[in-house]
C-alpha cells in the first residue's frame, strides 16, 4: 500500500527543520537511487541509465517502441517537502503493482523514470537531467556546472554526461508525470486528482548589485555606495510589477559579500524567479523591473547586472493526451495549468506529455509543510494506473 | 622600518578577494599570534596571556603599576582590510624600537596588547577579549558563543575564559590604541595623525522576519506571506531613518531560509548596525524603525522580532589624556570622535584611554581597499612613540 512504501523514504535526507536536503548525487539522493534499484529489482524491472544521471526501470523492452513512461525526481530544494518529486516515482511503482494485481499485460513497454537535478538545487539549472536527455543543454556546459563547494556536475556524475539520447526519446510514446499540486486549485475544486495541461513560461534571473565595501560605522551616509539598498528596492519592485500583471515574482535567494554586520557590502546578489501566463507578460515584467532597478542603482551609486540563468517559454502539454487522461481519470477531473517547471515540460517538446496532480491541502510546496493525504495519494496511484493501462494496452 | 615589518603580515590570511579572512583563533590569526610572540621575544619582552585569549608583551614588569599599554587586534571582518587592527600592534612594537633607539628608559612599564575577537567576526560579539578582561561579559556566556560551524569560543580557546582580571586592570595607568582611520576626517583636515576622543553609541540588532515557506512558481501573490518583502522594506527604512537623524545605519548581513531561487523564504534574518552621535538619537532611530517595520509586517502577513546583540552607549575617552596626546603629537592635531567600536572603548570604563588615528586616503575600511601610506604609518609610529614616552617617563 502507499503508506508502507512511502514510509521507507521518510527518513532519508531529512533535516532538523523537518524539511529535506536531497541534493542531486549527494548521499541522501544516492540512497534514494539505490532504493529505486531495489524496487525495480523486486519487480523484475531492469534498470537502465542514460549516461546523464537519469534512471529508467522497465516493464518490457523499451526498444519495442511506443513506450509509456512515468516517473519524476528524487532531489529536493533546500529544506523542501517530502512529496515534490518522490511522489511521482513511488506512485509509478505502485501503479505497476496495481496493473499486475489485476492481471493487465501491456502491449507496449511501461517504464518508471528518476530524473536527476530537477530542482537545480545543487548545480543551479533546473531539469538538468531531462535537458541533457533531450539535448536542451550542451553536455560540456552541463559537465562544467559547479555546486556551492566547486564540485562540477561532471565530477559528481563520475563521467562526462552522454547528452541527447535519440534512441531513448524515439522509443517513447508518452510521458505522464504525477506530482503533488503546488497550489490550491484542486482544493478549490474539491478534487483529489487533476490533469496538468500547460506550464506557465518562467525563468530565473541573477541580479548582481555592485557597490563599494566599507565600514558600517564610520562611512558617512552620503559617501556610501551600498548595493543592499538597490537589492531591497528590487525585491519590492519585483513584487509590485508581478502583482500589476497577475504574474508571480519571487526573490527567495540572496547572497551578500562580505556579509558582515559591520561592513557595507561590496556586492549583493539576488535571484529572481518570475512566471506569467504568457511570454509577453513575462517579458514586460522583466523589462519594467530592470528599468526601475537601473534607475535606482543610479541614485544609489551602484551598478546592476542581470543574467538569465534559465528561461523557459510556455509549455502546452499534448492536448489530446491531456483530454484522454481526464477522461480515463473520471468525469469532472479538473484540467489545469501550473506555474511550476517540471521534467515533463522539457520532455513535451519531444514526446506527447501530460501530468497528473494530487491535491495538497495547504497548497504549500518547497517547504516542510507540503503535504498530501495517504487517501489522496492512493487516488493518485489509481489514476496513474488507469492512465498507464489506457496508454499501453490495445 | 615600518614597511619591512608590515610586509611580514601581508600574506597571512589573505583571500583571493584581496581581503583578509583572519577570524579569531583560526589558523591565520594563530599564525599572527605566533608572529606576536616572536616579535616580543626578539625584544626581550615577556608575553603574558590573561586567560581570555588576549596577549600582552611587556617592557618592564606590569606589577610595578602605572603601566602604559598600547596595542590592538589581529582578527578581521570577512574579506576585511590589512590595517584595521594589525596596524596598532605593529606600530606598538616599532614605537618601542624608536624609544630604545634613542635611549629612553621608561619609569613605568610599557606593554603591547593583542586583543582577541575584536570584530566579532567569528563569535558575533565584538570586543570579546576586552569585554572578558574587564568583566563586561559573563565568562560562561562568552564560552558558549558559537561560530558558524557550531564551535564554541570556549572550545576554540581551549579552556573556559578567565573573565575579569582586576590584577591586570589595576596595573594599567593608560591605554592608547593606534588605528587606521575609518573615514575621511583626517583627509579633509590634511593631517596624517589625529587623536580619538570619543566613540559614538552604537549597536547591532538582529531582525528576524518570519513568513511561510512556499513554492515561488505556484503560490498566488495574494496567498503569500513572504518575509523577504518585509526585510527589503526594513533595509530601505533603516537607511531613511538614519539619514533623517544624521546617524549611520547599515544592513550588511542577511540570511534567508531555505535560500532557494524557487522557494518563498520561510525566514529572513537581517543584522542592523546603527550608530549616532548620542544615545537619544540612536534610541529614536531604533524606535522609529521598529514601528515602521512592524506595520509593514502586518501588511505582509509576516512577523518580526528584534534582538539586540550588542549595544554600547557613548564612550568619551579621558579628556585630559586626549588633550595630552594632542599636545605631544603636535600643534593642530585634530581631535575627533569615531563611529567605530574599539577595545579602547571597552577599556575606557576602567583605565584612562584615548586613541590615535592614521590617515586613510579613501576613508574605506572593512574592505580590501582600506589603506594607509607607509609614510603616514611612520608618522603614526612616531606619534605613538612620543605618546608612550610622555606617559611612561617622569
Amino acid at each position: 500500500m502507499f503508506a508502507d512504501l512511502w514510509a521507507e523514504l521518510a527518513p532519508i535526507g531529512r533535516a532538523d527543520s523537518g524539511g529535506y536536503l536531497r541534493f542531486a548525487l549527494t548521499e541522501p539522493e544516492t540512497a534514494l537511487r539505490d532504493w529505486f534499484r531495489r524496487q525495480a529489482a523486486a519487480r523484475d524491472m531492469p534498470v537502465r541509465e542514460d549516461g546523464n544521471g537519469n534512471l529508467f526501470a522497465w516493464w518490457g523492452d523499451p526498444a519495442a517502441g511506443g513506450a509509456v513512461l512515468t516517473g519524476s525526481h528524487f532531489d529536493s530544494v533546500p529544506h523542501g517537502g517530502a512529496y515534490d518529486g518522490p511522489l511521482g516515482i513511488v506512485s509509478g511503482f505502485l501503479a505497476i503493482d496495481a496493473l499486475r494485481g489485476r492481471g493487465v499485460t501491456p502491449d507496449r513497454p511501461v517504464g518508471v523514470a528518476a530524473f536527476v537535478e530537477e530542482e537545480g538545487g545543487r548545480f543551479g539549472v533546473p531539469c538538468l537531467g531531462s535537458r541533457l536527455l533531450t539535448g536542451a543543454i550542451d553536455p560540456a556546459a552541463a559537465a562544467a556546472l559547479t555546486d556551492a563547494d566547486g564540485v562540477t556536475f561532471g565530477a559528481a556524475l563520475g563521467a562526462p554526461p552522454a547528452g541527447r539520447r535519440d534512441d531513448l526519446l524515439g522509443a517513447l510514446g508518452a510521458y505522464v508525470e504525477l506530482h503533488v499540486e503546488q497550489g490550491r486549485n484542486l482544493v478549490d475544486r474539491d478534487a483529489a486528482v487533476g490533469v496538468g495541461a500547460a506550464i506557465w513560461p518562467h525563468g530565473r534571473w541573477r541580479f548582481t548589485f555592485t557597490g563599494e565595501g566599507d565600514h558600517a560605522g564610520t562611512t558617512r551616509m552620503t559617501d556610501r555606495r551600498d548595493p543592499m539598498l538597490t537589492y531591497a528596492f528590487a525585491v519590492l519592485a519585483a513584487n509590485k510589477e508581478a502583482r500589476l500583471r497577475g504574474a508571480h515574482a519571487t526573490v527567495g535567494r540572496v547572497r551578500a559579500h562580505p556579509n558582515a554586520t559591520n561592513a557595507i557590502p561590496s556586492t549583493v546578489t539576488g535571484w529572481l524567479d518570475a512566471r506569467a501566463a504568457d511570454t509577453g507578460t513575462l517579458d514586460e515584467l522583466l523589462d519594467a523591473l530592470v528599468k526601475k532597478v537601473t534607475e535606482r542603482a543610479g541614485r544609489d551609486g551602484t551598478a546592476v547586472s542581470v543574467t538569465p540563468e534559465s528561461v523557459t517559454g510556455v509549455v502546452d502539454f499534448d492536448p489530446a493526451l491531456a483530454a484522454r487522461l481526464a477522461r480515463v481519470v473520471g468525469d469532472g477531473t479538473p484540467v489545469l495549468p501550473t506555474g511550476a517547471g517540471h521534467d515533463a515540460g522539457v520532455l513535451s517538446a519531444h514526446v506527447p506529455t501530460a501530468m497528473l496532480f494530487v491535491r495538497n491541502p495547504t497548497g504549500v510546496s518547497h517547504s516542510p509543510a507540503e503535504h498530501a493525504t495517504d487517501a489522496d495519494c492512493e487516488r493518485g496511484v489509481a489514476a496513474l494506473a488507469a492512465a498507464l493501462e489506457d496508454l499501453s494496452c490495445g
